[in-house]
């Protein structure tokens, strides 16, 4: 951390800085220059809040020159992180396509966009059986009926299963049928959550919130990673801007941005990001395009009578060429689908 | 809801628009106008999905004419809510000060500033016990603990105590201590914490989330009212946007629009919105002038030794000509303090 | 237009809303439905300002139906523009690249750039001669000793150019230099340049405003085009969010959003939106996949040098190697570069 | 500046660093710390990019201590700038208020209305004669007859005129006619507008761009400053954000964050910050308790045919009874109106 203190700082305000400083933990060590004095603390804590220093009397500006997070930055761990599961490797050079029904609606439905997903090249069935809903009035989801049916359709068709997990009640029930425990964007500061799912064998993906900076995502993934856990990976699904045209603003530069300052992977989700199934398909080959580690995208083969987000869900038809396109995507860069 | 079909749309899109209207339970009105054909759809569901309309062919535009929430609208209740506990009114002519350390830290810290706020004015003490922080390595509250603490000086000091419940497991238990129950920003769409609000008696607090949308607050209200509760409030904290100098961008125009729209109270928090001690005191008084129906502030007296959030807290003489200056503006509007 | 009225609307205010509309030179077509009367209004004027009728009293919600630009919607004309200059189609199968340094600095710089991005395959040669810059002090360009030198160079290695002009008072000087005339973003509500622009032969592109949403874009594209002229061109180039890691959010799905709505061709400028020579790569690469019809992309062989913006520049191995990648996504898509 | 060097950076990129600062001209001055390296470097010029450095090798962080503005800034002057035109000083104790018609429709319109404001205490006549339309179909103003009509009733009613100048070759005309030149949001980084302003002796009011940082908006005081003018003022007017409800979200917030950083006055204009009537009166009333030095208002007699902005506009009694609210308000902050 550096501390830089006002021109002429009276020796009795420089010295209760200090003295903080000594108090809080830190090694100090001072800087006189020309203009301004500086101050080096050597061992900030992560979760020191500089403002205690900025309200000091003298003190100009206070710098944390270390991520707030640790475990998940890339000076902690400079290889990427790969999470292994079966025979798919999330993080690694394949692109892995996590494809499905916005909601789990029947066995019926399930099964058929399984296979359709699965006979395209998805490597995961997503699904969800839980609903975070904006208002009370809407389908809340099949609950642990809607779980079986996304285990039995992904056995059958030899896909891995993701699904969200909204409370820590629910955390067991999920881990039990689901192969990733997906964390919802309205819950990626949902401590308690987090802090419990350190604690499961089970990889996490985390939804980016819709106000959250890079900064904020990576200290949620900290937060489970602090726990003990390494199989973390993010989702980024849209941040919410003035724009009004698109659900929310798909901020693909993130993808590159934590490839750099993290090792965890990074899957990234047109669907949400964009809302309108027309603007999914241009969307999906730019993440590709961008270095996305997956993608998560919503396919329905009846969005008219879908359940909820039927307006955002690909066709079987536009998925299957969607995916052709982006297997040649991901061969200019280096990558496979 | 109003649906605006394409110029020349074929006979068979019209009458599949229609069928889907039908079978989504709308009573359809149809009006042929000169150059485009509108329907009127009567008996919208409150979590309809209008994109679900959007979609389908010859259709150019859905609006949805009623708000999305209704038990929350001032359509549906004409008269303020007042939220009454023991003498005090919320929602009524007083405007009310909720002041009070950021975090419980000790039984001594909380009984010192429950004094000094009480002897200014304030009529409820507000503290956190459970505290949701970004850092994992931040300080995370005394538990239990921190409630018994609270009500005590509560008690000594003649203050309703408020404090933030962060999990549907804790709501007993602080529903034991505390007079008004708070949720946080981060879990403001946290849905099963919602519902379960909605279920018991005390009276509920409901912090802006960052990236909410005044309709989207208020559709967290209707889902505890929708327990059949009604004594809830809304409290505006500040919503993140470009401008990073405030910790938050204040939105004080949220004020009056809430109270055109709604009939709850409006609570203003000018220490988390801002995040700086010398900018509070001037949009505590610019909250009270734009009608705000309470106030809730950080009030520390050591808070260069504060476990959190120290920089935003007042000092108690700060504290105290703060509110000599708020009773006067709230005199000015017809209101006292 | 439709105008929904109050449930119960008495018949003097219904009056007094059909009086207004017949004032504001409207047809009016009444329709009375079981729950809401609705007013169709017919014939309104682009520049209506739809708060006009909000106002009135009984009036529930007022639609714009139509959008406001027209000369700039699909509706208007649903053929793509394609601009040509010289053999360049700007808005047909090829994805046009427009390369080059930030400002121009010397003859010899703009040379040995130009040379390079010829070579990779750049079609269009850009550069700033004057420069709209934060801060006074800062390099301002220079001036039409920076044309000369662009036009120079684009004869030499068979490029067309592009230029900023920022006032009035410069665009004949700058189109008696440039092929093509840029608006830059921060100018892009700048009304008198832009009607000016209207006046003149050469194509214009318009670069998209920090804080402009899609909507008011165009609307700035119909202040040219309600002139008479025809060849105008869109740059998205990242907007303001509260994401600050990089030095904008680049908006991409406005790619497809913009060729939805509007027949213009769309360029996308990543190393504005990003500002960071690192993050350009990858998203160049994604504005390819999401349908841009054309790349404007900064590029210095002494970046650290730079008179602006060197950080952001690609060194020409770097713009070589992209143009690489870039060519095959085209071709993934049906394109060319 | 400071910059922080990575953790065992090599000689040689050390020493690279340091010819980079001093070939930008800063003296430097080395400290090495027991974990980093951090240089301090003085004189860095007001227009530096410190990204020129941070892509150096080694480099982890920069941070610029200093502003990059100065003419504006409170280090540079800290007593208050007043600007006085005849009797009226703005920045000092009065809280100047600005009222009148969006739009100067004629003659007959602004005397009106003129003689209602100045009556209930209004000091300084508004209205525009050049107006920024996002339409080109919308009226555009009456251009000098309407600098004309309102240079006759300010001298008839004992009003300052204020008026925007949207082009650098309308401003000698505007200075012959108004008081104050107003320069727009959208005109906000017109940097030949305001060097042109810098030229003239009148004061000029800035209004803060809708997506301008505090940061940019200074620097844009500094263009004009810098020209060796000092009479300038800023106008907080919103700013955009996500929430669509208000035209803009008023950022209150930034009265006293400016106060803090800037010797110059701040005007708030509740008018264009909310867009709707019934709003503006609350959001004046926070205005002045935030600390603003003046308010703008509009205010016309008979909004329904206003030309423009009609639906902001207060009605005659209503901007009345605000003015007796906000004398008292002053007045409990120890200002007067």
């Amino acid at each position: 951390m550096v501390i830089v203190l006002e021109k002429g700082i009276a020796e009795e305000n420089l010295q209760n800085v200090i003295d903080h400083l000594e108090k809080f933990g830190f090694a100090v060590h001072k800087s006189v220059g020309a203009e301004h004095t500086v101050l080096g603390a050597i061992g900030v804590k992560p979760g020191f809040d500089i403002r205690q220093l900025k309200i000091l009397k003298g003190v100009r500006e206070v710098y944390r020159i270390t991520e707030p997070f640790k475990l998940a930055s890339r000076t902690f761990k400079s290889q990427n992180t790969e999470i292994k599961i079966n025979d798919i490797v999330i993080g690694g050079t394949e692109v892995v396509v996590m494809a499905g029904p916005c909601s789990v609606e029947s066995e019926d439905q399930v099964f058929r966009i399984a296979k359709t997903v699965s006979e395209s090249g998805a490597r995961i069935l997503r699904g969800g059986a839980f609903k975070p809903r904006t208002s009370p009035y809407a389908f809340q989801g099949l609950g642990e009926k809607g779980l079986e049916i996304l285990r039995k359709a992904g056995d059958k068709f030899n896909l891995l299963v993701i699904t969200e997990v909204m409370e820590t009640s629910q955390i067991q029930m999920v881990a039990e049928y689901a192969d990733i425990l997906q964390v919802g964007a309205r819950n990626m500061q949902n401590y308690y959550l987090l802090k419990e799912l350190g604690k499961i064998d089970k990889p996490v993906m985390i939804k980016r919130g819709m106000a959250a900076s890079i900064e904020e995502w990576l200290m949620s993934a900290e937060y489970i990673l602090s726990g003990g856990k390494s199989n973390v990976m993010l989702c980024e699904r849209g941040i919410r801007t003035f724009e009004t045209y698109t659900r929310n603003t798909f901020d693909l530069s993130a993808i590159p941005v934590v490839h750099q300052i993290s090792h965890l992977p990074v899957i990234a989700d047109p669907s949400h990001a964009t809302g309108l199934r027309d603007k999914v398909i241009p969307m999906a080959r730019a993440a590709v395009a961008a270095g996305a580690d997956g993608l998560m995208i919503e396919v329905h083969d009846d969005p008219d009578n879908a359940l909820s987000d039927g307006p955002q869900a690909l066709l079987p038809d536009q998925f299957n060429d969607l995916m052709n396109q982006i297997k040649n995507i991901a061969q200019v860069i280096g990558r496979k689908i």
